[in-house]
């Protein structure tokens, strides 16, 4: 049964990508292009702006404006880290129908999915029609259902060309570098530092994710190992690293962190990195030891963007479109790949209980036995997801 | 008087820039280009290579390979700390006699330029012709007798972005943010990162530099208007930001901060960023507040690049080789500006004396009074060094 009227509305939520700007401009300009007649309002951060009215309409923005805001970095109408809960959601529902909304899209991870899926019972109950989609965002990867999502690609990106130019630094002045990569969970990001390694000896020599148990003493020996190899090793570690059964080790070491709104102690203080750089310096006093936190600047820089990345969270955007316009039932959007030579994607919509809550993690077989590196298989999944990398020459 | 006979020797000193190699590049090929029929040895590591008599015959190297290392960020030849005292520059001065070297070329910053000054003068005293030139580089910009130094203008476009995609991250989930640049004595690059300014309200909001004082409660009382105008506030601080009469408050605040070449403490670790969270959180609970430590890679970034930069390092190399090949004293090669609009430069050799040793800082003119922003004129300076900027698009 095919719908077309009433009133539509968009938002974007948790962390910004490079690409989220994207998603929204394609949910915009495919409801724009259909002329049903009804409006897409834009939330201004989130849920959070939905529940107060502050909504923009997005119907009347500019194709110039459009394209300008898709090719920004993080998230145009701003974002919100609210987690709603049933009675949130009913607010949610009662602003909708307040304004004739039939059509609910929401750009985002895990926990956006799960608000999503919650409002949409929410007008299941009230017998309103209201269709809720979901549009996958994080630079984390970990949405389950998809082969990745948009925003991980731009970011994978990112972290290989920071550990392209921090490994020929480190060659030009030998030592050992650690680099915190973002990933509380899921170490898809930290793995992606491998595509780094477009030359002889390069870096990373080391990489470790939370999917792994880590061991100080064994990381230890791991760096020396490479020192006495090559002179130098460059280290690639997740923010969420953790001793076996513990919290992430950023944690614990960090006893004043700030808390984010999930009450989860935030990793993105140097405290890491200033750890593992002292736990080399006391074994290896000679050596240049630096770390370096990649912090936010991984999601959001302007210019560093996968071009394939881009294309699939604005193709994310326009089909969520579609299949709401086509009457479609609620659902997320997904990307599966088809092939990885050469690269093919297509795209379903799953069930929103499908995406919502639970993450995904780096799969097991990516990781090598001893638990310290990336295996290159890695390479053939990520390597079309950030794009080609600049060329590198060295002398010799 | 023009020489035509002996080798030459290059090398690359202090830390990499992601233009570097574009000045070893002008300096092989303009001499290749003149067909002396010497050599020209690379120096592996600097000075330290030299004296153990590590060094490669770039005259041998194809152009394929020189092009691609011209594009390559690093010291393609690697680098040094080293700060050669005069009995070190006697040994230097040992192996360009051995190798029957001519013209010694030296890619570096203020230290570079009095190393290479002081083996000028060994030479001498030996009544042995060696023409020494120094060529300039530094993200810091803070070489004496140059309008601006290679390096600087890609180091400025780097976080320039950084604070763009950053603002735009901090636009979509507001709070305070504090980003860490580098700079110890001169905040010529931490004041680049006004040129994030391109939309309205973008931040950055409040900028410190080490050539003012930086005081404490002045600097949350600063951050506390702009929460209260707008909402947010994005915040630029130099490493070496320092309360007045005192070390740097990163030095003061890391006691265990390892200790680089030249015994200075190293201030890219967290601990600046986190105090000034930790300040903003005691006096304002409620809101967002992250720190981020740029570190290591606004030096190196691949593909992050002015043209202008890349450009006239080129051409710092190629004149330092031209004019050796024409007979010209020893010397710098500085960069003078002709005009801001169109921008034009000029390229002079100055005494090595002129820019050894001492650095200068970012001109007084430049901060405001109340000592937390740069002004405005400071864009006509550094705009036309970084080169056009990513476009942002903003909805309403």
């Amino acid at each position: 049964m095919a719908k077309s009227k009433g009133n539509a509305v968009v938002g974007q939520s948790g962390g910004p990508t490079c690409v989220i700007n994207q998603s929204l401009v394609g949910v915009v300009e495919e409801f724009v292009a259909r002329r049903t007649g009804g409006r897409i309002l834009g939330m201004r951060h989130g849920v959070a702006g939905l529940v107060k009215g502050n909504l923009i309409d997005l119907t009347r923005v500019s194709r110039k404006t459009l394209d300008l805001v898709a090719a920004t970095p993080s998230s145009a109408l701003g974002s919100s880290r609210d987690k709603p809960n049933r009675d949130y959601c009913q607010q949610i529902f009662e602003v909708c129908r307040k304004n004739d909304i039939r059509w609910y899209f929401y750009i985002g991870g895990n926990d956006s999915a799960d608000s999503a899926r919650i409002v949409s019972e929410v007008a299941r109950d009230a017998s309103y029609d209201l269709r809720v989609f979901h549009i996958p965002k994080t630079i984390d990867n970990d949405l389950r259902e998809n082969d990745h999502t948009p925003g991980f690609g731009s970011a994978a990106r990112w972290v290989a060309c920071a550990f392209m130019g921090d490994d020929l630094d480190n060659r030009s002045l030998p030592g050992v570098k650690i680099n915190v990569v973002m990933g509380r969970n899921a170490g898809f990001l930290t793995a992606a530092s491998i595509l780094a390694r477009t030359s002889k000896d390069a870096g990373p020599h080391l990489v470790y994710v939370p999917e792994a148990d880590f061991d100080e003493a064994r990381f230890v020996a791991d760096v020396q190992k490479s020192l006495a190899r090559i002179g130098r090793c460059q280290v690639a570690v997740s923010e969420g690293i953790h001793r076996k059964g513990e919290q992430p080790l950023a944690a614990m070491l960090d006893a004043n962190a700030p808390v984010d709104s999930h009450g989860n102690k935030l990793l993105t203080g140097g405290a890491l990195g200033a750890h593992l750089v002292n736990l080399v310096k006391a074994a290896a006093p000679k050596a240049r030891v630096r770390a370096d936190t990649f912090g936010y600047l991984q999601r959001c820089f302007p210019g560093v963007v996968s071009e394939t990345d881009a294309r699939e969270a604005r193709q994310v955007g326009r089909l969520a479109a579609r299949a709401a316009l086509a009457g479609k039932p609620s659902g997320s959007v997904a990307i599966r790949r088809v092939s990885d030579k050469p690269y093919r994607v297509a795209y379903e919509l799953v069930d929103l209980s499908k995406v919502a809550r639970d993450t995904r993690h780096l799969p097991p077989k990516f990781i090598n036995r001893a638990a310290n590196d990336i295996n290159d298989s890695f390479l053939a999944y990520v390597a079309p997801l950030a794009g080609k990398l600049p060329t590198v020459g060295l002398l010799g």
